[in-house]
């Protein structure tokens, strides 16, 4: 059973990692949650979750994975990107919707990456979920953070109807983004290193 | 005479500061400039020019001082800030520009941060120069940076008219600049505070 420490303020989000990867009979993982103040440094999203989950390993013994998280606008070179949440927190989602307002390209992706390393000093695996989708005018209040102005490019499948979806995140029940999501995709990504291994 | 390393890639940087420090015979500082690469964190600017200072401290002996500059849009609750140079980087001076096309406020204010300590473990000061101006077209070419969208709010006193300047940084020659930046003003609190020691 390989023990694996998940840096979170959140204990669920811990099990709901622990119940979507370990589903699959063969795989044998426990994630234990496990508070620490990471440092979010400037730079490109890749360099952010290997610095952080550096610093992770750096702190507590044996097997760690850290997540990350951006909304990167196409128009703006995929910034916010990693300073999104500054954005939210500083501009509301009118002022996250209004740094394209003199853009025709409201495209953007959503992308969570996940580093894991097995200890200070090992490699560090980088597993990214990115999904396409664009900025409108907030929609919804069943998310959270920038979840009302994201609606990713997907089929809307539910219906059998072939149709290109037209719900953002903020008004999918949870269940719903979590099937879909740049987190659940990468979270993919991490099974299929474990089911390898 | 006290010896003070600064943090900087650019050697010019050094000698600039010692000649605006030290044109006042009162005060004996000798200012070295240090090649470090100095993580950058995410947050408000007083916490990222503290980090780096103090990053700064635990790998030179003795006192040392670092800058960290920001330009903040006030509809944009003081961002980009400190991530302008990566906004620049990614979407030019046009980018910096349309980040207001939704806004009526083009107020903003350029700021450096001065951060000095004596040495490891010592306290961290922080001398901020703030000037207030506004985001316009890109106009001239004599400056770097953002220089050519920002037009500081002060009066065109070159020629003793009293009428608002209507320069940008871009349009002034490095000398009119650095008699009234932001830099210049950090640097003035700077001076003020070893002056006093």
């Amino acid at each position: 059973m390989l023990s694996i420490t998940l840096i979170t303020g959140n204990k669920n989000k811990a099990s709901e990692i622990e119940s979507i990867l370990g589903n699959d009979l063969s795989l044998a993982l426990s994630i234990k949650a496990h508070n620490l103040d990471l440092p979010e440094l400037q730079g490109e999203p890749e360099y952010i979750a290997t610095e952080k989950c550096k610093y992770a390993s750096s702190h507590i013994d044996g097997p760690v994975i850290i997540e990350d998280t951006s909304l990167c606008y196409n128009a703006l070179g995929g910034l916010p990107g990693p300073y999104v949440k500054c954005f939210l927190d500083k501009t509301g989602l009118n002022g996250l919707y209004n740094l394209l307002i003199g853009y025709e390209d409201k495209s953007a992706y959503a992308q969570t990456i996940f580093a894991y390393t097995e200890g200070k000093g090992f490699p560090i695996h980088l597993f990214i979920g990115k999904l396409n989708g664009k900025i409108v005018r907030s929609r919804g209040n069943l998310g959270f953070g920038w979840d009302a102005i994201f609606q990713p490019n997907i089929l809307d499948d539910d219906n059998n109807c072939n149709k290109p979806n037209i719900l953002t995140f903020g008004q999918m029940t949870p269940d719903k983004k979590n099937s879909i999501s740049h987190r659940y995709l990468a979270l993919q990504k991490v099974k299929e290193y474990f089911t390898q291994l």
